[in-house]
């Protein structure tokens, strides 16, 4: 076992697009010796990254503290009980939660959730991908907030990242008609051919608005958004009556240094008796057994497709995140820090 | 019996502010000679104004066709039927409808909706204010859209018109706190003083983001938005987690020649889940008789306050319109042709 903790720390918050000068690498002494009653060493072995991370890095109100200037960056994990204080996590256990940029985590300290233990049998990847918490968040944005119906029309921004590509294939099985926003030729392709959607929308090579209109003439029923920006102003063009907007999140905003005016056409909610609705997952966690038990069948029955994105190498974890902006990865962000013992 | 039926059409749509040169005086012959079976023709007592006419004058899709060129702008009137071809609406009859800026109307001819016919006994101008669409859009808004519990924090905006008074007078009646925002000392006096609010807000001298800042240390609860633009957007920097926006107009925008960019921070509703909602009063047409039993004991009772202005002459129709979008209306915006025979 080491005896240093390595961590990425945030070293200041990123004024717009974050860059991997805004953290700092360091070696800090492993906590093992100092663990109290109930409390666990954990081992980090396959990192997490998600947009969601960004919004945790600025200095605003939100419904986690902002990551303190000099701590680890928040992030899920799968990890491993290494040293144990508490009866219910002996040492070997698999582990998940919010252990961060580092190798080691001290978890169940006052006022820290308790991580959930692991299934077994099931391949970690799968755990922070597609049975993860963005699986998760596709499945509840969905269905509780947007609450398609067979037959309704339903677009999907940020189609071919991890929530994006589950929502829509969620709607499928659902048996909606399904349209994804997705930037590039291969991730549109993917769409389609893989995950069995009607059609994908390029965002780097058409016109979203105009595409829309073409595509959903009878407007679109739900409009699950990841994006923000000119992408929701243009779903909000096309949004039929009595339609659902499901914000989920707005990637096109996060590293701008200043806030992006929004849709021009919000009297479109009006005329059109538009529910427009925000969730974060965390609201949903009384249900996650029924949420995971219900996807792991779509999994498990090849239902849904995902794509993972796994990247090694500790030294690289900030680079990592930044590939999420650049929609540089192809499926779940992931990182490999060991494999479990 | 006149023999002609003044009017003031259409002339072109307004590109920017609405002008009284945007309409058009004609008169026209009575059409009494041409009722076929099942018509009635009514002559007009009482008008109403409301801001939504505005946007019957755009040519964009809504839940209402738009006003056609050189016809008559679209408005809600109480009327007395002067001739019938329809057993169930004898002469003398009052009824209430879109009836149009003009003397006459012939109605009920295939498609239209049927009139309503007039409780008797209640003041006409009760009818169009107090009692009227205004409240009733109120009522469904807030309570089926906003749901507000006792205790919570209710902000409207727009609340010394005739929506946002009733709006923010339920909601009292509801055990709500309420903040209206609204132009100038005098109508604030009137929300604080009559109608019972808690705080009002001056938009024209008061910052109003700092003001709810201070007014609402919890947060929004429910803020129900008549006006868009940056009053939205200083809502939305206060919502509560969980709050509920209601969108029933947007009337800072409605003449500006090019849309206006929309709040800055939506991002807001997704970390702080947040609803937004818009809604039509023509949703809940099979609960009017619901809504306005119990409006009728609250405005009766006294619990609901309002303040009728009500204009005189045909000539001033333009004229009264564009005391809304000026701010110069004081309570409802109503116009009298003519009194019951």
């Amino acid at each position: 076992m080491q005896t240093i903790n390595r961590q990425w720390l945030l070293k200041h918050r990123p004024r717009a697009m974050v860059r991997e000068q805004d953290f700092e690498y360091r070696e800090a002494p492993l906590p093992q010796a100092d663990l109290a009653a109930g409390e666990l060493l954990v081992r980090n072995l396959l990192l997490s990254f998600d947009p969601a991370i960004r919004g945790w890095l600025d200095d605003v109100p939100s419904y986690l503290p902002p990551v303190a200037i000099g701590a680890p960056v928040r992030a899920g994990a799968v990890a491993q009980v290494v040293q144990s204080e508490n009866a219910q996590y002996p040492v070997g256990t698999l582990v998940q939660g919010l252990f961060g940029w580092q190798d080691y985590a001290v978890i169940n300290r006052a006022g820290d959730m308790p991580p959930n233990i692991v299934p077994p049998g099931v391949p970690l990847e799968l755990l922070l991908g597609a049975l993860g918490g963005s699986s998760l968040t596709a499945y509840f944005g969905l269905l509780d907030i947007g609450q398609p119906q067979a037959g309704e029309t339903v677009v999907v921004s940020g189609a071919a990242g991890a929530v994006g590509s589950v929502v829509a294939q969620i709607a499928k099985i659902k048996g909606c008609k399904v349209i994804g926003i997705a930037g590039g030729a291969e991730k549109c392709a993917w769409l389609k051919n893989d995950c069995g959607l009607d059609e994908a929308i390029d965002y780097k090579s058409e016109n979203i608005e105009q595409r829309l209109g073409e595509l959903c003439p009878g407007g679109l029923d739900v409009f699950f958004d990841n994006v923000g920006g000119a992408t929701l102003e243009a779903a909000i063009e096309h949004i039929a009556e009595h339609g659902r907007i499901v914000l989920c999140g707005a990637i096109s905003g996060y590293n701008e240094g200043e806030a992006q005016p929004g849709p021009r056409n919000l009297m479109n909610l009006v005329v059109r008796r538009v529910r427009m609705e925000g969730f974060v997952m965390i609201d949903f966690m009384d249900r996650i057994p029924e949420a995971a038990g219900e996807l792991s069948q779509w999994v498990f029955g090849g239902r849904i497709q995902y794509r993972n994105d796994i990247q090694e190498g500790f030294e690289n974890i900030p680079k990592t995140f930044l590939r999420l902006f650049t929609g540089a990865n192809q499926g779940k962000q992931m990182l490999r820090l060991a494999e479990p013992e």
